[in-house]
């Protein structure tokens, strides 16, 4: 039997354990890992040293070698997001609903762990942390499948894990790290039946698009954002300024960043040139539609891929609508279903753009930016999902998580 | 462009319109196609004869042949069925939570519908009529898949929902059937990305293993049943018989049937002769570990097949356990985490088997029929859910729903 198949066996027998380990426990666990984090940095530092060698040699991109560093800071960081994941609650166990029917059976909805995880990730070997701490706190096991290019700074930390876990009643096989090399092997953990309950890949768009087209497991799809703000004819301008701005520049390089601006055309004609003057002076390149271009002709002309593209960078591209229909209709076609804007102090705008508008989040007088497990209030972030089934929007610790019926009865049959 | 991929687009667009009708236009829609299905009967019988003509002659089993078959008694239960959905409540636009951030963003998360759901089914013209009018409630277009031997009988049922649609604000592209022959486009509907939200197989346990195995979909899993009712030590001895016979014999054909009897040794001593006779006088076949042929030795030896398999009949296979411990690990073996049941008025040995036990429904003292959505007390079933993501269990109208957040500001930026 291969590697894979061996370490999905074990990861279900440490699932169920874990499945009813209690809150203190598990907590007890992820402190005794930021304490072995710290004593161990140096070594997990020296290991990372390997990757990033190799990566300098095999020419990495300087952003890829930034992604894949670790240093005492972001070894600290690490270890302050363990003790922030201890301090929240745990939902396992949580009773969701309970109610009682005619002939007297007790049904009781509670919360429990969704049993194995699978993740696949690039070279970020804080995901390694993250993920196994999110997944111990929630009761379940993971699999790791982090990229080869940090395979010595992964292992490294999965030792520093596992000496951790091995003085708690967690069995240090709830953490593996799936070692062997090449495509291969993440491809057949796309096909895990049996042993992998969900999947959940992280890194570029694209690379998720390929788990989400190749898995015939289910998948956790934390997707693109390409995020409109639609500025409506009554949107108040100073607002919707710094709506757009805050948008835009304030982190272009996220998902929540927006991507496209639509002005309804009476608000163009009065304020646009303006709008694009401010955002311009903040070094964003505003590429237009015909009628954006003939009130500011020296605008680049976006093009169709304009619309449909997450620039991740100081671009936007500008669009004259006619109205919130079009704006929506605009938004239900290009749009990742991710989060999405309308400016606006029309009440009946603002309504029919929320309902309309098929997105995970809708936003009436506010940046797109909110679209953050933190900014909601969950404490955690597991990712943001731009899918519609299980979770959807900014994922908490509940999306680590599944239910299951109990039923007390005193004898009935049917 | 092929039909799939056209039939995909109209869907996408009709769930747009959908997505927003209000509860009394859907329910106006389900009473029209209600009146249509009792008007038109006598054509839709009429078409029926022509697929069991064809079943017929092609050589369809007896069982298919009847499952296939429309008659004025069965187009009145779809009417019957239809009437009850009208007058359940409407998931779509509930407000599931609701809470404001310290910056005064308002966050509400709000029910709305899937999108276009794929359904993918065995010869039974009945589930047409159904999956079309769940899937109008709650505001879902769907794309209906019916095996081509029962062609004639979904056209007319179609034409008849289309004739109802059209006195409706509902498009009537909502409800489209994929009418085109072969696996092939059945397999090409597994992997239509873009146009289908869900896609919801229905059949036997090796149909729905192929669609959870080759689509790159997400996919409502409704699956097989090997439940267990366990008797521990401390059964009472007649709730224990009067439940082991319930769940295997008022309806064996079923997924909720139980097909495994784990007895505690301690109770087989004294009991296990005499509730085997009972169950042998109800005409059940046991099938037995050694230690229960060691008691029993009439009856055939169990082989690990035995252990695995949905008999679906009037078959039970027995075994004789150690304990509680010996019973879990027995079921999560060889259970499909559909119902498990536990008969004991030892409290210790109940929590441990309900929580340990990885099950959509665990039941103390109960029968493990009661795992459907009318015996739950959702008024509706769109099937039991085996898997642990976004609905597990007996599945009702909220499991054709997902949810978006719609949040209101005053200009807050980052």
């Amino acid at each position: 039997m291969d590697e894979l198949v061996i370490k999905g066996q074990k990861a279900k027998i440490a699932a169920q354990d874990l499945a009813i380990i209690p809150t203190e426990k598990k907590n007890e666990a992820l402190r005794l890992i930021a304490n072995e984090l710290m004593d161990k940095r140096s070594f997990i530092i020296q290991e990372n040293e390997k990757d990033l060698n190799n990566g300098r040699f095999s020419g990495l991109s300087q952003s890829i070698l930034d992604r894949l560093m670790l240093n005492e800071k972001r070894i600290e960081e690490m270890v302050k997001s363990l003790q922030i994941l201890i301090d929240l609650d745990d939902p396992i166990g949580e009773i969701i609903e309970s109610w009682e029917r005619p002939n007297g059976l007790r049904i009781k909805k509670v919360r429990v762990p969704l049993g194995v995880i699978g993740m696949i990730y690039e070279a970020r070997p804080n995901v390694t942390v993250d993920a196994a701490s999110l997944a111990i706190k929630t009761g379940n096991a993971i699999l790791l499948r982090g990229s080869s290019s940090a395979i010595h700074s992964n292992k490294a930390i999965i030792q520093v894990i596992h000496d951790a876990l091995r003085k708690t009643v967690i069995p240090p096989f709830s953490v593996q790290l799936i070692e062997e090399k090449g495509h291969e092997i993440t491809d057949r953990m796309l096909r895990l039946h049996g042993y992998i309950d969900v999947l959940i890949p992280r890194g570029s768009a694209k690379f998720i698009q390929y788990v989400v087209e190749n898995s015939s497991l289910p998948v956790i799809e934390t997707g693109a954002g390409n995020c409109h703000v639609y500025i409506d004819q009554d949107a108040n301008y100073e607002m919707a300024k710094q709506i757009i701005i805050n948008a835009k520049t304030q982190r272009p390089s996220v998902c929540n960043a927006a991507e496209t601006l639509l002005v309804h055309r009476d608000f163009a004609r009065n304020h646009l040139p303006e709008l694009i003057t401010s955002l311009e002076e903040l070094n964003v390149e505003c590429r237009g539609c015909t009628q954006t271009i003939s009130m500011l002709p020296h605008l680049t002309q976006a093009t169709e891929e304009d619309w449909a593209t997450e620039y991740l960078d100081l671009i936007l591209a500008v669009k004259v609508v006619e109205n919130v229909d079009e704006a929506i209709e605009h938004i239900n076609r290009y749009g990742t279903k991710h989060s999405e804007v309308i400016v606006t102090n029309n009440r009946n705008d603002a309504k029919k753009f929320m309902e309309s508008v098929d997105a995970a989040v809708v936003y009436h007088n506010a940046s797109s930016r909110f679209t953050d497990g933190f900014e909601f209030g969950f404490g955690a972030e597991i990712g943001i999902s731009t899918q519609k089934l299980h979770a959807r929007g900014p994922m908490g610790l509940k999306a680590l998580t599944s239910y299951k019926y109990m039923v007390l009865g005193n004898g009935q049959i049917r």
